[in-house]
């Protein structure tokens, strides 16, 4: 007789385990605030202290007992979905709304709603496909879900590996009769890279060679980074994926973690897209099922602070000031630490926004070892150490790269 | 080809659906203030206005960015899970600890306690044993995760059917070899009943008999409303059901919700009880992969206020006499209820406590139909008329008895 867990996991390894990593660095900087801290996937201020907006704080002021404590309507409710779509879209949603059918359901974070979607797109033993650089949770997510994981390399040549990820697809669909994808763009985690417009369009052209052959696709289009590369580039790319053929089924998923500083609050969508309304309509039945019988409803008060942040013109223009001030603090990390890696000659891979980047090394354990006795913490993955412009000072950024220089100094072959 | 979730539900039935009346109630209520809401489950003053307490208010005001806004352990962090232990087990505490192993996983409420719980104790097409009155919740949780459902009538003379648990429990370890089964108490919804302490007992010797031959059993133990009893009976029950043998793991259900009026909030706590520690090994281990791919970590700012409401001495008493009128609010729902359904000679199931009681009838969805037609809302069951004393005054409680009266008058055979 033995009271088991139907579904077990082994104990973590090091290598990806954020959370285990970040505390280790945590428990260290309390005795010693010189410690540098560069796996937190959350921004902080240059002094060490979390960006708060205060915006958010004056709106949890004004909220009232009814905007706070009761259940929320389970899909977040008329406004908020309204209200998200605005967000995401942007300038792009009149059309998007006018061709295609859309819902929208309310989930905490991003990973709420990446949960919900792998789970009813996927059966067991079926297979995601995810580049190699990958947010771990995606692996997690699939390994929770009895969900095989494939995957391509991400980069050729440091851009978009197009012709990897069609290789890959091919044999999944070669085996399944169908495909499920997820792509993080724009400033993917754990790269910072955003895919170019003509990356998009080439999936496009992908997808719909397998619309040809009847095969569904579930696009999976994680925006969490989405406010930290400029405002139009970033919704430009949404509007190409909207627009792939009637197979392909594209989930957005949006976090207000990053763009709102709210990541505790857990608080994020899943949003649906396609041109006939019986898939739409299929995707509001089981997503509705699937909220009620995870987390019950989403939380009410994050939903009261983004409603009220987006509707109300005060309340907006000050969080739209502070959002400014949170991405230049973060674009002056990048820019120095570009800047940085030129000059120190510290291959990474390619840049363009968002709160990671990651330097090129094979050995990525070896480099975490040799900086974690400087008390400098990244996180290693399999070809690559990420670090975490979000939570690093210009200061903290100089004296990791320092830091690194120094080790392909005595390391690199 | 088709775009289509792998796991599909045929749209919602009436029966059982309480969402979906609860809406049609909130929206007859909005035209008319007249309309009496007996479909919501958490707590309303008399002048129909949502019971907040004001303690909660005063700890928020309190809080710091660090409290509200990061992401907090994904398990709830040591002071939340000492603490939950502390308020769920309160005088026993010691004794649990001292004799058995524990561990505590926060969660959004109860139903993210219920969801990992069922999800990674049961297999697909294995079985869960529920009664026959019982949250809808329970039997969506079920189909979400593929898995069966077996049921046995709550009640044989107005008692806990003891009978009816056993016989239907063996025929599930019959075929399957395992046993796991939800009780919801004290203060079962839909009914408001407590079991006995005698009834805790009998369950204790069916488990020891399952024991001799090598079956394991999870005993999910519901406490959404065990703050709605006297204190010292909700707690005595537990303290029994942790004390049932080594083949059973007991996992407790814990529902900031209630206790807290934070239902929106989502918070909540999964307890795993059993004497072998490789047992809640386990149950670590899984339990932290699930939260983690479910929701990511748990709300900040609900468990900033749980923690500090119950260290806080000051924040303590204020929040305790608070709790107390919200009990004293209840209480006297209760007594003029029972009062009532005594002198009309309506039939109920057996009500100790907690926010519903429930009226035997068979045809509940005419009875909902005729009260609709009164603008008075309740929610039908498969054998009973849920009323939610929760949200009803006294004076709304004395409308629909007065008006279930008359229609037993009229339909009664």
């Amino acid at each position: 007789m033995l009271i088991k867990a139907v579904r077990t996991f082994e104990k973590d390894q090091t290598k990806g385990d954020i959370t285990k990593i970040s505390n280790i660095a945590k428990e260290r900087k309390m005795s010693n605030p010189r410690v540098v801290d560069g796996t937190i996937g959350a921004l902080y201020n240059d002094d060490g202290h979390f960006f708060a907006f205060k915006s958010i704080d004056n709106v949890i002021d004004k909220l009232q007992d009814i905007d706070k404590y009761p259940y929320a309507p389970i899909n977040g409710g008329a406004i908020y979905q309204t209200q998200v779509l605005q967000w995401v879209f942007g300038p792009f949603l009149a059309r998007v709304v006018a061709e295609k059918h859309l819902a929208v359901c309310a989930t905490p974070g991003g990973t709420g709603a990446l949960s919900i979607a792998l789970y009813h797109y996927l059966d067991i033993n079926e297979t995601l496909l995810i580049p190699d650089l990958n947010w771990p949770v995606y692996e997690h997510l699939a390994k929770e879900f009895g969900i095989n994981v494939s995957t391509y390399h991400l980069f050729r040549d440091d851009c978009f590996n197009i012709e990897g990820f069609i290789e890959a697809a091919d044999a999944i669909v070669k085996k399944e009769g169908k495909l499920v994808t997820i792509i993080n763009n724009p400033n993917h985690n754990p790269t910072g890279f955003s895919m170019t417009y003509e990356d998009l369009y080439q999936l496009g052209d992908y997808f719909k060679r397998l619309e040809e052959e009847n095969i569904p696709v579930v696009f999976i289009y994680d925006v969490a980074y989405i406010d930290y590369w400029d405002y139009q580039n970033g919704r430009k790319g949404l509007n190409i994926v909207c627009d792939y053929g009637k197979n392909v089924l594209t989930l957005v998923t949006f976090s207000a973690s990053k763009s709102f500083g709210i990541y505790g609050m857990r608080l994020g969508a899943l949003i649906a897209i396609n041109q006939e309304e019986k898939v739409i309509e299929d995707f509001r039945t089981w997503s509705t099922v699937a909220c009620r019988t995870r987390w019950g409803t989403p939380n009410r008060i994050a939903l009261s602070i983004f409603n009220q942040i987006v509707t109300n013109k005060e309340d907006r223009d000050e969080f739209m000031s502070e959002l400014k001030k949170a991405q230049e603090l973060l674009f002056n990390r990048s820019d120095f630490f570009i800047r940085k890696v030129k000059e120190y000659n510290i291959p990474i891979y390619p840049y363009q926004g968002g709160f990671f980047a990651i330097i090129k090394v094979q050995d990525s354990l070896h480099l975490y070892e040799y900086l974690k006795d400087l008390d400098i913490f990244g996180v290693p993955f399999d070809s690559g150490f990420r670090l975490a412009l979000s939570s690093m000072s210009i200061k903290d950024i100089d004296k990791t790269l320092i830091a690194i220089r120094q080790y392909f100094e005595i390391y690199r072959m």
